[in-house]
């Protein structure tokens, strides 16, 4: 098979404030031919992930930028469509780094560059979600982190999100209380119905950390024991107000300063009265752990005790708005663009 | 023998911002008779700290507030003068939580209300400094918090005072590189010659974030891959903008807020971006290292290898001037009252 011309989306500036569609241009490159060890994979599809506007901008943070005027980059599903690499044949449903593009070429004698999944029971897109990144992510936090005992009351941003609707049902599944916070009353009333947190918090209503924080108080009558930050911000301050003695922080991700918006933390001495352990973390840093999160969170998945949801657009050409409206919190659940 | 009349300092109101002599009165109050099981003990030096003002308010904090028109709480080591107790003889030299008082009573048989100590080769002293507890809650952050691998930097705020001193040359010890911050050229020269830290930031002339964080960065070519706080506000911001990947913050104080003042963390992104570890801790919850602390800190000040220095006030009725001089950094290390 020879694949000439390959549509992607690179990245051509950098936002000032608020990421925009500006920032972005579709172009066609020609491909290259397949050398020895290489495969190639047309991607089924795209996820998107907060994480990737904090590549957006330039300067140190835990991952290099996004070059400018090339591909963005980010986790893909596909299928081997040719292949130069005895570990690989054509049909063989794949997960790798394809990047916002139909097609990439990957040596996939590297290891971890490219890995085989069984769709058997699973849902191809699910590797990008609840049994892929986001699903471990959402494992490590939880279980290495914050480690939640039976009766404990776990709390979560982002609550229908990618990440944040596998905190809630592991920590049900530990036997923990869980809150969640989402925005808008759908929201809240899906994580509640249909992934049966104890209660969802409508943060969209609370304009101040006193009124959140009087929510959480009714939402959490015995404190908060875990919180896996999504978001920061006004969220923060205000779960800190009701935190427990020895609770626990995963911080995950702090979407609310993604643009560069101050986010103090407004009294970090609760760390000190409370006894708190605040721990940030990256899940490509842990892979140790990805073998016993993968198995645990794909056997809940084929098994339907793991629930998700999914926002998919359809073409390469929707990702950009795609992405920026999951800034915004417009996605429900794991935001994806589908391919094929 | 009878005691009759035991001077004390009582706390008889609570501050609003800073704390004054008016929050506190001498009073002198009448001893009861020593009971079956109870020791009778005449305090030599009376420990200030600063964690004696967060108790000072009123309100949730990780102790009990000092209770208004009692005698002020706090460590002490003296003497036994009379005991009912057939495991304390007068003449022991004992460490107790005695309080702003010449003489106490206690339960000696309840495990933990006092301790023997051996003074042949230690000050009494030092029972109260680098050999008890603030020697211990350097111990903990450090060892159990930071745990420094050999060539990474350590830094510790404070760093002449009772708990940074034993910070920084705790770090030394285990091949760390080790940096001080303290008030003034005079403490500065102390922790550097005296103290061997590697060098000493006078943090006095910083008046913003970026103009300390510069000197942070001089000092700390390599960055700072764990902290010791004691003070917060400004200095925290300073050192989390130098913090290494995998940097570890053992939260001990914060005496920059203990008025109220608010103290925010500009920043806690970075504990995301650099995958860092904050953790508050209260030393006394964690008997189970003391033993191991205690053998550590005390082999080492036996041999002159720990090296500590003390502001000594004369006399009670000194007490409340020397504990408001310490919230000021007027102190030059440990801080005492001595009685006899």
């Amino acid at each position: 098979m020879s694949v000439t011309i390959n549509p992607q989306i690179q990245l051509v500036s950098r936002p000032h404030g608020e990421a925009s569609a500006d920032n972005f241009r579709l172009v066609e490159v020609a491909m290259p031919e397949l050398q020895d060890g290489q495969v190639l994979v047309r991607n089924h599809f795209l996820s998107l992930d907060p994480y990737m506007r904090g590549r957006m901008n330039e300067g140190k943070s835990y991952a290099q930028p996004q070059p400018l005027n090339e591909v963005m980059l980010g986790g893909t599903v596909g299928e081997v469509v040719a292949s130069k690499n005895a570990s690989f044949a054509v049909g063989d449903k794949v997960v790798g780094m394809g990047g916002w593009q139909h097609y990439f070429i990957v040596d996939a004698s590297q290891r971890g560059m490219l890995q085989k999944v069984d769709a058997t029971h699973i849902p191809l897109s699910a590797f990008l979600g609840a049994v892929g990144m986001p699903g471990v992510t959402a494992w490590y936090g939880l279980v290495k982190i914050i480690n939640p005992k039976a009766g404990e009351t776990v709390v979560v941003s982002a609550a229908s999100g990618a990440v944040g609707s596998v905190v809630g049902q592991l920590a049900k599944a530990r036997g923990a209380r869980v809150v969640g916070l989402a925005g808008g009353a759908e929201k809240c009333r899906y994580v509640q119905e249909e992934l049966g947190f104890d209660a969802c918090i409508d943060y969209k209503p609370h304009a101040d950390v006193k009124s959140l924080s009087a929510a959480l108080k009714t939402a959490c009558p015995d404190g908060i024991d875990g919180y896996f930050e999504n978001v920061g911000g006004l969220i923060l301050d205000a779960v800190m107000s009701r935190a427990n003695a020895f609770s626990r922080v995963a911080m995950c991700g702090m979407i609310a300063g993604y643009n560069g918006e101050p986010i103090p933390m407004s009294a970090p001495q609760l760390i000190l009265v409370n006894r708190m352990k605040v721990e940030g973390f990256i899940v490509s840093e842990h892979m140790e752990v990805w073998p016993e999160a993968l198995k645990e969170l794909g056997t809940l998945v084929a098994t339907g005790r793991l629930k998700f949801r999914e926002s998919v657009s359809e073409g390469l050409a929707s990702a950009p708005e795609a992405f920026l409206g999951l800034l915004k919190g417009r996605n429900f659940g794991k935001q994806l663009v589908r391919l094929v």
